[in-house]
């Protein structure tokens, strides 16, 4: 019988226990506090922003699973226990993610930021797009999500290239950059800036002022990872001065952004409340259960957290 | 040698003298008002919303080009003469559109609109979207446009449907149906409405207060074909009283839309100045020479107007 420790605030928890329980009948599923006492025997947390030192408690736990792809929320934990960490990487969110990806893409080439402008002040002014063979996308972050986003966008013809820390496959058709000596490279290429990476130390304000300036005059940005990586007054000096013709941020350095920031109101930025790639449960559950299995099975889970790389 | 008249306001014109000269360098190229005289010897029109009754003085032309997809602009001259008139449907065309409409698509799948207004009002509040498969999509007017708008929205997973007024092919996995008494079960399975019907007395205000009362409550609208399709003050009462949820017009009844309309500032509603597809130089050069080719060996162009059915 498998046990599930789950904890998960201000979002609707019976979706999940009902996914959950569709893919194993056998479940026992107990919802924190409730969460009974190590003695209890093996189990498997399925969580979201716990409380730090909570996981350390329960020497019983075999495994924690993210309810979401980002482990910040876990990584903040001083206590955090030496169990496998396992990120959420099922089809649906990689789904959800590849959506918002090409709609914001699509976007900024169809020139949607000028075209709302012009919206607000009433005025009917046609505007020429390039063929989308000549907008380079350039993808920095290039996991299961960033796979995902190339694939999703290939059949539009942009031409694309990924960025990334370690060396990743090598599809064709999509030019790779690997490392930092060539991030430099990367963004001189970049029509069109696509950033899913994680939350590290390495990645901390890592779209500086100088890094952002690299791209081409009215290069556009996307940020589906997380807030951390830009310097948003950076950022925002850039599109001031129309060197950047626009932001799309589903993820910023506070969240929620603040009432009171006037990034809310900069007329070239499109914000989202993190909506990018929200778990689904049905293909969540089945990827919990799904890896679950394999672990106890003795097998190696889909995912797991690489400690010394931080996601 | 092919000689050709061509007509075009309000945009630049070395662009097109350029790529049809690249495609046939013996091209004779005049420009109104130096279109010669009939007597010259036989030539093709190449036009966009020529003044009436030019066309019928030049009784040496063997064939009308409409440099985009739409020829209401050469229907409405009461001395169109009676030879073929072919509309632009190059690949660029197509391309262009199916961008536009999977934008379109993925933004009120994706809930731009509440998003955009909750920004307006510094809101941070995460909006919760269908899986796509659960999002059914309706593309009224199924011909190359909206076969290529299929084909670029499949991979999404929407589930799909398509309302045209004669029969048209059957894709796998695209419901088909057809003709005025199909429209009603049509619109009443349709979530996110994609129009691309031509301008005619059959379309005109075909999508009244009636018909839009049929699709389900929370749908939204995305019209890219001709303005005349939509009764705008039903669609307003629509997003009003919340049975819709949002339009995104490429297209309204009257262009430029004038900078008093109130239509310009509906919280609900996305215009872009009939931008949706633009004929690319290169690609409509390259379609336009071809069938000029296909014509003098006595063969039938593409995209020929049908006088009967006004498109």
């Amino acid at each position: 019988m498998t046990r599930i420790l789950f904890y998960l605030k201000d979002f609707p928890i019976e979706p999940w226990r009902n996914a959950l329980v569709a893919e194993d009948a056998s479940l026992e599923f107990r919802m924190y506090p409730d969460w009974g006492e190590p003695s209890d025997g093996p189990a498997y947390a399925v969580v979201w922003e716990p409380e730090p030192g909570l996981l350390k408690k329960f020497t019983n736990l075999k495994a924690v699973f993210s309810l979401g792809a980002g482990v910040d929320h876990l990584l903040s934990d001083p206590d955090l226990p030496e169990i496998p960490i396992i990120r959420m990487g099922d089809d649906g969110l990689k789904e959800g993610m590849a959506e918002y990806i090409l709609m914001s893409v699509l976007m900024h080439h169809r020139q949607m930021v000028p075209i709302a402008s012009q919206q607000r002040n009433a005025k009917w002014r046609r505007v020429i797009s390039k063929s989308a063979n000549k907008v380079r996308v350039g993808i920095m972050g290039y996991g299961a999500l960033g796979k995902k986003a190339a694939e999703i966008l290939r059949p539009i013809g942009y031409e694309i290239a990924a960025w990334s820390r370690r060396q990743k496959g090598a599809e064709e058709g999509i030019k790779h950059f690997t490392g930092p000596d060539a991030i430099n490279a990367f963004l001189r290429r970049t029509d069109i800036l696509v950033c899913l990476l994680p939350d590290t130390d390495e990645t901390n304000k890592l779209l500086n002022h100088e890094r952002l300036a690299l791209l081409p005059k009215g290069a556009s940005v996307i940020n589906a990872g997380r807030g951390s990586l830009i310097d948003i007054q950076a950022l925002i000096a850039h599109l001031d001065s129309d060197h950047l013709s626009g932001a799309t941020l589903d993820v910023v350095p506070e969240e929620p952004l603040p009432a009171d920031a006037p990034l809310w109101h900069h007329e070239k930025v499109i914000i989202t409340p993190h909506v990018a790639a929200i778990t689904r449960t049905d293909t969540g559950a089945a990827y919990i259960i799904r890896n679950i299995k394999t672990i106890d099975a003795g097998g190696e889970p889909e995912n797991k957290l690489d400690r010394n790389h931080g996601y």
